[in-house]
């Protein structure tokens, strides 16, 4: 059984959807819609001329369509998800979800009154190496979580419009919040950043992220580094794996070392004395599948749909990671104090997922 | 010209010490002290019997003697540094320098008004690779520094009385204070740790440098990371330099790469506009001498009392990492919070060195 | 001043070729010609449907074309491309250049006498890094060159016509005909294979050329290693460079380490005494740009043409690159005997180029 | 129960054996014999004074001393074994084990006859690391053995009195002897070498040795290297391993990853056809212990003494070690033909060992 879509949005990352839904054979790609037809119709023309629309109202209409993707600029995005919502269909969205966590969360509302399924595409959750990383963490394979550090650096472009923290944070974020079991909840963000070439938005940043385990996240984004690195670091209780995405030859290695703290007994002063040991144990690197992400992004939307579920990558998910994206801003705003996250909202303050 | 020194202390430090002592053409080592005989003449033993003593008072009134080095206990370092200034002996004293800054300041002041020199053995800035850092960055080679980001993790020893930011971070924070012209003197310390095995102390932690200049420091102390990494990243407006220390093939890379930013105009809403672009130059990796680094210490030490000058890591040196160290405990148990470093002392405060 | 050319063949490379030839400006890509009509057809339509032909006489009568690209199967080269030389024009051709080295010999010696440029695609040759390297040798900055040391190896597709040495060396040889001065003129060839798992022909190869220097080549291909290795060590008398093609970051890195040997003297038997010393100077790791190989392949023809001398890679290059693996083939036939290169033809005899 | 060993000759290697049988459990170290007395007793003094002899036979005479680990220079070799061997002591002797495979088929031929153990001291063979590999070839976790490929190059000391296969390939060698179930016991031996700096003997060599099985052995020894590298690939047809003396961090890596063939039919010109598939598995790096190798040396050796078995790498591994150098010689000076072994040893033709 298949599934219609239409592409929202024929710029930058709309022909990357739709060459995946296109070459899916779990979804029918039945539109594009852009308000340049132009572009649309070019864009229409790589596979096969399907339908184009300037209108989105045109689209929303046509009840063959079970679904959208929004690659609209993210401003749009609260308006176009609320139409798409209001019309039944499933929507999937740009990251980030919205402009801002108050309107993200009038969309997940109202997906959820519709009971239609609203998935934010966190693409990098969909690679072989962040899945088998949820799947391993989830099966118990590292224990309880005792830390996450993720280095994301580069000699990168300084984006016009945003800091370095909301142009590759984003991306530690999602992937966090994806491999965490009940996703990323921490108990306050800091953030400290520095400009110090006068570009007048930080391009440099540290973001620290106490989590309510006792354990700690934390990230370092930077555009000023002549060397790139992207790598994670997720320590374990049982064990602890090091994903380094720029070795294609053993992207996700798992160490079975770590610390084994025993409290035993109290000493002379009536302290707890704790003895430790170490484990230097073997180390493995599981084989990853070699699937395109984004290919498995549209087939778990169509998955989340058919199964009348949640996508991994929720509109939830979304949110989570806009409001630690905001709550960094103020910290920076602030010279790096604990920026408490807002709580009010059920979504972040439960514990459950 | 050799210059007489005795080492007091014959415990883990001392013997280091004094066998550098004897292996350098420029010291004469004369005594070993220790209220423990038998240490002492055990160590004496293996340098040809140098004169042994249980009492400081006898090494201090022995006119022959020129200089002191102080390898005791933390907490005793400013008794005996002080007595041995009052005797008229230069004196180089393990790190920290003492047990705290109020107590550092009045060393300083004291070897300041005797005219002698007070040095602190921050060992890891005689290594070659730290040594040729500090001559690069003097030399204008990699121009205003933008950033330094270091990380040092490791599996580590949980040490009993100090946490992992007292362990590890006096290395980070001696070397960027080496290396930096005018030492370190951030503006404020924020520090984030994590004790997630519940061991009574961080031992993951997260240190936060912003400096005067708009630059940042950062470090990543850790002893629970299954994979060692020892690596500082220094950026500056010309070139940036990384320094591996675990690649002995190539330990420092000075990567003639960066981004070069240029305010060229205001745009239509009156906003300076910045034109960016990149360099893509070579990477170039000097060649570093094998000289042990304690050899390069002790003729530091030396050359200093000669030229009647101070030492590279001089007692201000020592007393700056001690209150960064002091000002991240407090932002530590603040949450987070930027602490203030107390400016009153004009050491700290002075931009010049 | 643009020229013309036609592509000969349609099938695995032929489509590489015309789409840099389309995107060059130097470039006008004229026709299309395939003995399947259809897919001439399709590759046109690619291109804004320039003619197609499936006659290669109708294409080789056209005087507007000045040169042809043979992309088709190894045995049909010398066929097509002696027709085009015929017809007088330009010729490139694939690698490799003939299925024999008597038939190349034909194809050379027809280009000379008709003025015409053959040019073999060795298209590694191109890649920046190979310039590189070629640009540095020809400068003196490696001194003269003592040895070469290539490594090719990785879980490799078994090819059901060649051996390993036929499928991977072709590529290390090529580089280091186009990177020493005057070219590959090995003194002999020895070739030992294995072939372990019982495919019918070699799956492991090493091969060894000792050059009339005295310095020596020696290139390692696998097809059964588990692990990616793409590295070439090339030392020379002044410095040695080492070339991963695997590293993006650092591809070349250039040491200025080596062995000085001085004679200076006969020891008492009459023996000349060596003295050695060592140097450990720096590293430089120069930057490279990012030209795709086949538009700097094709650029260089259109020069050759165009100024009237040979192509970079020409006819001789690909000629020597097939002699050598014949003789390979002999020697493996052998045992690894050392296979002597038949040097009765000029090319190879002499030693300038 | 502890055996008495008396080290003969206190120069370069002496000392290090004498270390580690005075710090074993299973030893005592009874006598150093050296021609020097002074250096004798220097030697002695490091270990309490044990006894020090000028002359070989006064320690042979001594009935408690069981044992001797002959530290002498390699021509010395075959008369001090036979002596020791004639007065029935257990005899550990360094590598080469004798100055000809004739004289070193004495010494064993000896030392079976009178019932004494004869070891060769091949330390490297006790790494961990090594002793891991045997010890999962032995398993069966390899499969069989279908190349190993052997790199041990560094810009190294130009040996005065050795080639560089005589001075590094030893180690690849006795390594290869060591892990191999049967031994190293190739049908062939080719060797190219190359001497570029007119040093007087090669300094770059090629070590070709086909295998009994189809496999083949191949080691790349160079002085001239700018780069250190240390690396044995041992491919199998199950699983394919990695040793990488130079990553302490993972050592070993085992890949299950490879080629299977399957001959399943025959083509319409009646020859076999042969499928392949792949496999993509995990990489799995074991823990290795720490102990030190020439600790783990004295043990074998005390270990084969008290169980009156062959040690691990008795005389015979170091015949055929010496051997292989040999026919190794000889083919270097016939221009890389390969030197078939001299079989008419019934140690080196049979093929049990």
């Amino acid at each position: 059984m298949t599934v219609s879509v239409a592409v929202i949005g024929a710029g930058y990352w709309g022909p990357n959807l739709a060459r995946n839904f296109a070459g899916s054979s779990e979804w029918n790609l039945a539109a594009i819609c852009d308000l340049d037809l132009d572009r649309a119709e070019a864009l229409s023309a790589r596979f096969g001329g399907v339908r184009v629309a300037t209108d989105l109202a045109d689209v929303l209409a046509d009840p063959t369509i079970d679904a959208v993707a929004i690659a609209t600029p993210a401003r749009t995005h609260h308006a176009v998800a609320l139409q798409a919502i209001a019309a039944g269909k499933h929507v999937v969205v740009e990251k980030p979800i919205a402009d801002s966590s108050e309107r993200a969360h009038e969309m997940v509302d109202a997906a959820h009154a519709a009971g239609v399924v609203l998935m934010t595409d966190h693409t990098y959750c969909y690679t072989p190496a962040v899945r088998k990383i949820r799947d391993l963490i989830a099966a118990g394979e590292l224990g309880d979580i005792l830390f996450v550090d993720s280095v994301r650096i580069n000699l990168g472009l300084i984006q016009p419009d945003v800091d370095v923290f909301w142009d590759l944070a984003p991306h530690d974020l999602s992937i966090i919040d994806f491999v965490l079991p009940g996703g990323l909840r921490p108990i306050g963000v800091g953030a400290l950043g520095a400009d110090p070439l006068g570009a007048g938005k930080a391009c440099i940043g540290y973001l620290t992220l106490p989590l309510p385990s006792g354990a700690i996240a934390h990230a370092h984004v930077n555009w000023l580094s002549p060397t790139k690195v992207r790598q994670m670091i997720i320590g374990g209780s049982r064990r602890t794996l090091v994903w380094d995405d720029l070795n294609p030859q053993q992207r996700i290695s798992v160490y079975d070392r770590g610390v084994d703290l025993q409290t035993q007994a109290l000493d002379s002063l009536e302290r707890r004395v704790a003895t430790v040991s170490y484990r230097l144990g073997d180390t493995w690197a599981p084989a990853l599948s070699e699937r395109e992400a984004l290919d498995a992004m549209v087939s778990e939307f169509a998955a989340a749909i058919l199964e009348g579920r949640e996508a991994h990558t929720d509109g939830d998910a979304g949110l989570r990671v806009l409001a630690v994206l905001e709550a960094a801003s103020r910290s920076l705003a602030r010279g790096g104090d604990l920026s408490v996250l807002e709580t009010a909202e059920p979504e972040l303050a439960g514990g459950a997922r």
